[in-house]
């Protein structure tokens, strides 16, 4: 209700701020008697941890997670999972000069308006160090689909103006990580790169837009009205810090072509019935259709900027302000794994409904 | 859970299929002791329904509205709100020659593998009937939501390839609703309707996008995490039917932007702190700041085409079909009140959260 | 939320008022393609309603059910089972001398002080009818139970000072129908008509006990923690009517045993792990163990009796009342069937969820 | 869904097993802006903690909170509030023996049916030691209350065949806690003291009962149908290990009474409109009356005893046991406080939810 979990059936809840004590979570529901690899999730939160690159902050956390439960040697027991993120390089001094004023395009104001009190120590819970949480439990849902046949790849596909060229049939996860990027034509990378360094060096920040699939999915997943399987997506994505769009297959470009131009035609690969295309996105009506589900997330420019801004204090004078601290120039590189770990938390959650339903047939 | 239910608090369940007796749907957490307007419920769901104009399906269905429980000469009495709408202009025999293919692009074949039967009578479920549901219940809520001073307008911005230039400050309902397309534009209403036309003729359909504005929002809705207020809009949006994409603010353009370009430096008007800009849309750190909430929605053209499209039926053999059948050109025209409805739904079950909060402080 | 709805994976949601138009609910997560067998939910609706009986309330009902979707040829389609009950015999006048007084032990209090508004045609809500649709629902959940090897059945087994003497193995619902009281042990029965004629004429009315049976339900449903399958069904129970109190297996008589006299000493049965007693009720831990799932519900005597009694009315002043109208002098023999869909509601939710943990195991 | 959650607004969520790590939980909902107690918490965890007296357990643990996240300066942010504690005193060793043995009336038979797999390392999340998470949860809960003019206080009212003699009107935490049994009448706790150091020497233990009382809740509270309070109560406690029933106000000897016997007259305090008796318990159709609410909860005998026992092995085999390790002869002098934890979250959820109702009025 209050907002700090997600899922139904598969349910992560989180909770910590970012220069508190520690950030964790809770994964209620998780099946019993599967073993997770925890250098699978260790990969995975190292993908999205501060200080991983020259084009990213360098704020310094090595996000080792400690799992208080639900495991006995690694495997679960279809108790819930506790786990912790100690915080350690957390500077609360940074944010001293920061404790009185509105930063423009932050959640400050809006918390202040919401709560009536604030984290005065950093970004609080308004801060994306919240998505570690996400990642750990975005894994182990990965995992498990994994085992049920299904490959989840995000990409970055554009930083600022410059865009790409990937083949989303071909893309892997290794290919992804082969530049600090994470977009896997190369050249585009190095151009994408070098936007980035110059935005830095100029002491401002850049939006991007970051690309998902999922492959081999069942079909049949989602529900056909409010909890469609592409609405369930949209949300997890809209979740994440930064995102000002989703859209599912064909998206936006959908609205100036015609139904002939834009319907899958249903065709036959051997008995399997499948489209010929795909502008659908893996999804009709709300429920999978076996195809490959793709979608894409547009983030906005960090809005910690070095350069000099427009402001106001909390007593409500006119003040000028240029943040100091660390921050990242451009955050979709760090942000494609948190694509990943939604996508696996709305998957696993949909699938374990859809098991529901099983047990009973009397035609 | 299984899909058919929105909202936490103020929460709506629908039920009934395209063909069957009725359509309705239940109102759980209304609050008691205000006066509706059946007029304007009506008024809405006249906005929505089909054979309103010559580029709309020709189904002539009227979607009277009749309550059942939770009202007391229109006072609503904070028990739940159940309320149907007759089905009377269904035609089996239009889907007759439907039964056993899979139309392109429609939810027959995912249906098909998610149930295992369905309703072979129309579209069932995954026609856009069940959003008449919608409208009544978002037409309550925005009712409520009129009485603590807050104003929604949505409009047609783009059909196919033609877009329009609308200042969404001046934008009013009356505005919208002076052209059969809804768009507010009216040049721009002129060649949209003539393109719908044209697409009709060729027995094609179009895409389009839905702009939204709600103004008078309070700062404060919305919750920092998993239930950002423009998550939980954007699922809301795409839980409609044809919706490909969702953008808040800025949305996918703050892709190319700077930080410096994109923030929206705060300001004073008066003693109240606001913003110079908008390109947040209203939301920051998925909390409302006050500010108008603006954001698009793009619908795909309508699957079902006259022209003769290359399919597959349930027997497992390519076969060619070309839709009889009513339909409609293009949707955005009776989509702008679902759009303005599950807006509504969103808004008050964030309001009455936010209230829930206000017994307990001592500090 | 609302407390409307009752389930989350087999989700049931009710609405109307007692003399409103009509009741009706509306039942999500049903599966598809179970072919329901309608005379056997119209036989428990027999059961429930007013006027079966001379020991019954004269209001007549025939609470014939209205299915408006989710069904075709009576086969469940996986959508919402929308249904309504039409009120038919609702008598207003009834109420009229009603209207301004709080009825002892009657919620007009307590709905006024939630709802500052209340129904003043009749009970509104708060009157049992609201209970026929759960009849409604429970019969289909019992139905898929049938087809999965589970059989339930309550009976009363107290009616003021009268008890009886049942062996719970031996219970049919024949024998439960032998006699207007519902209590399978004939001799008590009689007792018990007795008993409740005397206080028809004393103008009084009765309590008394339901007991209720679960046979056949597989061990492993439950969830160790909050959702204990005992407080589950507790909850469920206590949401009737008129209920005081809820016991489970050995309930309050444990209290005065010790664990050498309590605990049940596993066994075998063949190769199958079962118990010599069955104090536990069918559930240890929460979670069922396979054995027969017993408990007992107590039932308060109506409030409504035509005895003089004091009061206050709504402008604050005492006065006297005696009723009028049309009651039960003891409700124990029609809420029977109440208490037999709510078991049904409560085992067919979490036999759901148990289902979907199926999907991933790798060891 | 899965268990681990309780309440709707105000929510907890507890994690661990009782032999791990840690156990702890996540309390979501938690309004803003309001300084908690911590010594109060504390308290209430002494007085749940195991080795306390003579009568309980001697396994030592502390049982000290530390808070993760949530808190400012112990003020809550109104985000979620993130705790564990350790387990410090957990022997795995007292269970080697037990590890291939389903205890009788534990929950090692019906885990292993359920999850296929348990954690051998002691009871795991079966286990009471979970409720120190409620308490946790519950203590603030409580001091919310409190703040809003609430008072909650449960005791010990009967111990085997030893009952007692208190005044709910007089009863006071200080004179609960003025023996080790919790019970305010010395002399009958003197007994039971006594009663409970004989089991203890024959190596056998007791049920009990504890009743509790809520003073100062306000008018309003509870929903009428499936929400009923007292059913919110019912299952509330019916989730503590243990119990075996539970019953609101008259409760159980309701049976036996006549309408008239049983009826609370409503009457004029002041201007106050009240009840002359209170057989409802503060409950009326589900809703709060404004009078104290009160109710019993029966525990069973501890399963654990020293005396030899039959019962089955993993493989199926007959087998002896005679538990070693330590346990409690009588759970409810501890259950104390788990009572009032559980009573304090179920009036704060409903609480905040009628607060939720407060912002639309339109008459």
């Amino acid at each position: 209700m209050s907002g700090n979990s997600f899922g139904n059936i598969f349910r992560l809840t989180t909770f910590g701020e970012s220069h508190g004590v520690a950030i964790g979570g809770v994964i209620d529901g998780c099946p019993p008697g599967f073993r997770i690899n925890r250098k699978a999730i260790q990969k995975q939160l190292d993908r999205r941890r501060p200080g991983q690159s020259k084009i990213t902050t360098s704020r310094n956390e090595t996000d080792e997670v400690e799992f208080l439960s639900g495991l006995l040697n690694d495997m679960t027991l279809g108790t819930p999972i506790g786990f912790i993120i100690r915080n350690r390089d957390q500077r609360e001094s940074d944010y001293d000069t920061l404790k009185d004023v509105f930063r423009p395009s932050h959640a400050d104001f809006t918390w202040q308006q919401k709560f009536g009190i604030r984290d005065t120590r950093g970004g609080g819970r308004s801060s994306a160090r919240e998505t570690a949480c996400r990642v750990v439990a975005g894994s182990i849902a990965e995992q498990m689909l994994n085992f049920a046949g299904i490959e989840i790849c995000a990409w970055v596909s554009q930083v600022g103006g410059k865009g790409s060229h990937v083949d989303p049939a071909k893309v892997t996860r290794k290919k992804v990580d082969s530049n600090p990027v994470r977009c896997p034509d190369q050249k585009s990378a190095e151009r994408m790169e070098e936007e980035i360094r110059q935005a830095m060096k100029a002491g401002d920040t850049l939006g991007g837009l970051i690309s998902c699939i999922a492959k081999g999915v069942p079909a049949g997943l989602g529900e056909p009205v409010f909890d469609k399987l592409h609405a369930d997506l949209g949300k997890a994505m809209l979740s994440i810090n930064a995102t000002k769009g989703f859209e599912i297959g064909s998206g936006f470009s959908a609205i100036s072509m015609t139904g002939s131009q834009h319907n899958d035609a249903f065709t036959l690969k051997g008995k399997k019935i499948s489209t010929e295309t795909n502008r659908s996105g893996g999804i009709q009506g709300g429920i999978s259709n076996g195809a490959d589900i793709w979608f894409n997330v547009a983030f906005k420019p960090v809005s910690t900027i070095k350069l000099v801004q427009q402001t106001v204090d909390t007593s409500g004078k006119k003040v000028k302000i240029a943040a100091g601290g660390r921050h990242d120039p451009c955050v979709v590189p760090r942000a494609v794994p948190i694509v990943e770990a939604m996508t696996a938390l709305v998957l696993i959650d949909h699938m374990m409904l859809q098991s529901s339903f099983k047990a009973f047939t009397r035609k």
